[in-house]
């Protein structure tokens, strides 16, 4: 079957989908006999673009205009789905940590509008799961999330796909790539500003990277993956925060020097009413599975009823890596629908 | 729907899938709409019993006699099929790493006479997995092996359901838990007969230690994941072999206080014309992640081209948690099944 996809957002993320599809083109059809094209783009800079006869994705790689690449423009999400009739969503505009919008809202126009939704964003995951979850549910399309915690890493489907029956008493992790990076960094002499430049020269921090050093990042991710694998919504704010910008960088060069390093930890436990959950820097212990868990290779253990423990370790990803989980979720999603489909005819 | 399942194997982990069946009982019913009974068990002891009806387990389970657990005795294979109607054959006989056999007959038997087939057992894996995969194709039937590697951690699952389109271009682990128990009691102090003594009153390692010691099962583990992972049949005697025999305990000790111990690694990478394996002791570079892979843990590293690396590690597993992976299989497989029957229909 031909897809049509439309992307909402067009950067770091979405470009490398962009290139990831066109790549992997022929090991689609081989493979799921899957073909598609892109019907609609939309960012801050370009506005709702759609086509519904398919826009020039390498015209669009390229910088090169809404004409060019065969788009008209539309005047908000409603318009732009109605022109670019997607079959798939994929929603990676930037983080709001704060309200998750207004991705809920593009993912709820999404689904709505017939669309299976695909998001790379932590937002709605936080602030909305149950609802998008039971609307895309009622409305027979799925709503997937894979990239949010641990690029393209599975976890997400690991539970859903391979581990049945299990419920997770808990977790611990190194969630925050930015921060396990600049730690790093101040292992190896660095003081925390000059630390940051490196890794905004690197791409791996923001302008502001508050958002990492403060916690606020790892709180999203603990409370998206406490609130999917444990099946109990986390509030944000009921996430205990601490972050890596009070340390002293001489106790952590001393501390790593002695076998012991300080990581952001990520924490959930499971309690009789609910779940806790923290982050914060810990001092490992010295036989810690995460003392080498270094630069932005990140890690989570989970405590299950049904494996005693369970430990996911993803390697120096790549913003294509978080590109494999929203293309693994497409594909999942593909796959489900051409056995529906067939039950159904 | 109620399923029919039978045994091949009521030793240690037959037992356990038996005391897991039974707890989740309500779990299995209430999340995917299964009941069963068990219609036949299989053991060197018992021989072919088989019940139509049913037959009850504590009555095994408590080491009763057939009859009072409702069985007929059969005389061998296939006439026990014919009269326990299996619907899924859960195979745990055990391993004969030279030939597979008689496992290989017995799987074989089971997809023929209309069942499902899961098994614990890695004879079948590197001996005969893609005659077994497709015979099961072409009979509309599931081969699961799930349990073969790290007990019930999920391997193959992940690949199957959650990295598609992934190749893997190598991996890299330690596979066998015995040794690595081993080598985590002669760094404090033991030597290699009085490890394997307490490893045998543990229940880790059998009367006859040699499979472990010599690599044998590290070697039959890695050429199993080899053959499925990496779509590459790799024969047992193409993996190269050594095992801790010949290690000097005093050097195992002093290499663990210098922060780079011993450990038994299984290895395989793709090269221009297959897939080249090996197993034997290696001292850890210090930052090494599996530096910290202690006592029964087993662990395994990923190179693919979707994922830049994948690390799986699973903690302390139990043979509850073998038997967990075997019902995870069945579990998958009913799914799926159910999913085939609405489209049938």
């Amino acid at each position: 079957m031909r897809y049509n996809l439309a992307f909402i957002g067009f950067g770091n993320v979405g470009q490398a989908l962009a290139r990831l599809l066109t790549r992997r083109r022929q090991d689609l059809a081989a493979g799921y006999g899957v073909t598609w094209r892109l019907t609609g783009v939309a960012s801050r800079r370009r506005g709702w673009l759609a086509g519904a006869d398919g826009l020039d994705v390498e015209v669009l790689l390229n910088g090169g205009n809404a004409i060019a690449a065969g788009a008209g423009a539309l005047p908000d999400v409603q318009a732009w789905l109605a022109a670019a009739q997607p079959h798939v969503v994929f929603e990676m505009s930037s983080l709001q940590a704060s309200t998750g919008q207004p991705a809920i809202d593009y993912i709820e126009a999404g689904l709505r509008a017939g669309a299976h939704v695909v998001t790379a964003n932590k937002g709605p995951v936080v602030h909305a799961y149950p609802r998008l979850r039971d609307l895309a549910e009622s409305l027979g399309r799925g709503f997937r999330f894979e990239s949010t915690v641990m690029d393209g890493a599975p976890i997400f489907s690991l539970f859903r796909s391979c581990l049945p029956l299990t419920r997770v008493s808990g977790f611990e992790g190194i969630l925050n790539s930015t921060t396990n990076y600049l730690l790093a960094r101040m292992e190896a002499g660095a003081d925390l500003d000059q630390a940051v430049r490196e890794a905004q020269t690197l791409g791996l921090a923001e302008t502001d990277p508050a958002a990492d050093i403060d916690g606020f990042d790892a709180a999203v991710k603990t409370a998206a993956l406490a609130t999917v694998v444990m099946g109990q919504p986390l509030p944000l704010n009921e996430v205990t925060r601490a972050g890596i910008r009070g340390l002293d960088p001489a106790e952590i060069r001393a501390a790593r020097q002695a076998g012991r390093p300080w990581k952001l930890l990520c924490r959930a436990e499971r309690t009789a009413t609910g779940v806790t959950a923290s982050v914060g820097p810990e001092r490992l212990p010295e036989a810690s599975p995460f003392a080498q868990v270094n630069g932005t290779t990140s890690a989570v253990h989970f405590a299950t009823d049904t494996l005693p423990g369970l430990t996911i370790t993803e390697h120096d990803p790549t913003p294509e890596t978080t590109a494999y989980g929203l293309l693994a979720d497409f594909i999942s999603l593909v796959s489900a629908q051409e056995v529906t489909a067939l039950a159904a005819s």
